[in-house]
C-alpha cells in the first residue's frame, strides 16, 4: 500500500510467436513481458540478478497473479510498467500492460520474491541490509 | 469454495529447457503445466478448446494466480491435478503440482475463465448452457 | 547465391528466460531471435503474415537451420540481421546475430518458407506474384 | 552415416500453447520436442546433462537443422525419435517427428554437439573417453 518509489518502462511489440490459435497473446507469456520490465527496475536500483547472487541472496518468485483486461494482439507496441510496491520483507512488484497507441490498459498484476540465503538456502524474514541500502533507505 | 466434482492429473517430466540459470524451473513455466493438466479437464468434459469454439464461445483466461511453494528442478516428474472450483458464472479451476517421487507440493494456483460469445465478442455474466449441460447439471 | 537487396536489424536485450542451466541461451530460442528479425523484415517490404493471409497464401516454414558459434548470455544486447536471400521459388532468409558491444558473430542460420494457397492447401511451385510485386522484381 | 546403435522414442500430445495464429505448432517449438527425445536417450546411454557436468565437459549444441514436411496441430498425439548417428569427435543426434496415429512423418532434424571442457572452456577436437566408455566403445 506504499507508495512506489522506483518505477522503470518497457515497450515490445508483440511478436508472432506468442500468438496463439485465438490470435491473441497467449495467457503465460505476461509472465516474460513482467519480467523484462522487472529486470529494467532492478538493473535501475543496481540489483540485478547477477547482483542479488553476487550479494549472497537468491530472490526465487514466490506469488506471480496476472489480471487480463483486453487481448494483445501480434504487432502491436505495448508498454510494460513495474512498481517497487513493498520491500521491507519481501520484494513485492506491481505492473500494468497498456497499449502504447491507444493507452488501454490491457493487464495488470504483481509478483512477490522472497530473499534466501545462498550459504543455508533458509528464506529470510526480513530483506537483507543490501537491498535497503540499494534503494537508499538505510544508511 | 464448492466440492469440485471433476478433476483431471496428468505426469510430466521436468524438461532442460524448462529450467533458468538458478537451475529451477522458471516459474512463468507453471503456466503451462497448469494449462496440460486443464486440457486433460475439459476433455473429461467434454468440452475442450475446439469444442468450445464449435458451441460459439471462446473462454479468455481473465485471472491466473501461482504460489511457488518449493523449486521443481530439471529431470523430476511432477503430478499436475485441476480440480473444477466453480462453473455458473465462470470456470474457476484450481490446481496443485505434487513431487511424484516425494509426495511434496511445490506449487499451487488457479485459473479464472469466461464465456465471450463469437458473434458480438460480449462477455457472458452466466455460463452458457452449454457448459452446464456438459457438467450434468442442467437438463 | 543472390545478392540480397532486402534486409533488416533489430536489437534485443537477452532475457533472463531465455537462458537455461548452463547460464547461456537455450539453442531453441534463437528461432524467435530470427523470427523477430524476419517479421520486421516483411514489414519492410509491406508483406508480413497478415497481408500475406489477405493475399490467399499461408508461408510455413520448410526448412530452419542454425549454427552457433558462440555463447549469448543474459543480458547482452545482441543485434539479428535478416537478408531476404531467394524469392523466386521459395522465400530463403538468411541471418546472423552478432554482439552488439563486440561485434563477435554469435550464430548464423537461415529459414526456408513456400507459398501454400489457401484455397486448395497446394504447395506453390513458384512464389506468387503478389511477393515478386511486393519486391518490385515484377511489374 | 554410421548406423545408429542406440535410439529412444517418447510419445507428446501437442499443447495447447504451442499452437500458433496459424493453428500449427509453432516452428521453433520442435527444437523442444527434439530436446525430450534427445534427453529421453542420452539418460539410456547414462550420460544426461547431469552427468556430462559431472564428467568435466560441457556439451553445447553447435548446429540444429529442422525440416518440415506436415503441419502438427494441437491436441495430436506425436512420436518423437532420436537416433544416435556420429560419436567419435562429436555427438550428431538424428531426430523424426511421426503422428502417432498415422504414422505419417510431420518433421526430421538434427542436432550436433561438442564436448567443452569446463576447466579452460576449449573446444575438444575428439569426443573425451568418457562418452565412449558409455557407448561401449571403448575399454
Amino acid at each position: 500500500m506504499q507508495n512506489p518509489i522506483y518505477c522503470a518502462e518497457i515497450d515490445l511489440k508483440i511478436p508472432f510467436h506468442d500468438a496463439d490459435m485465438m490470435e491473441i497473446v497467449w495467457h503465460g507469456h505476461y509472465a516474460k513481458y513482467f519480467e523484462i520490465a522487472r529486470c529494467e527496475l532492478l538493473d535501475r536500483i543496481d540489483y540485478n540478478y547477477l547482483a542479488m547472487r553476487d550479494s549472497g541472496y537468491d530472490w526465487p518468485i514466490i506469488d506471480l497473479r496476472i489480471r487480463y483486461i483486453k487481448p494483445a494482439v501480434f504487432g502491436r507496441i505495448v508498454t510494460v510498467r513495474a512498481f517497487l510496491a513493498e520491500w521491507e520483507h519481501r520484494l513485492k512488484i506491481d505492473y500494468s500492460i497498456i497499449d502504447a497507441a491507444t493507452g488501454a490498459k490491457l493487464a495488470k498484476g504483481h509478483t512477490v520474491q522472497v530473499a534466501v540465503d545462498r550459504r543455508n538456502r533458509e528464506m529470510c524474514l526480513e530483506s537483507p541490509p543490501v537491498l535497503l541500502k540499494k534503494l537508499g533507505v538505510k544508511p
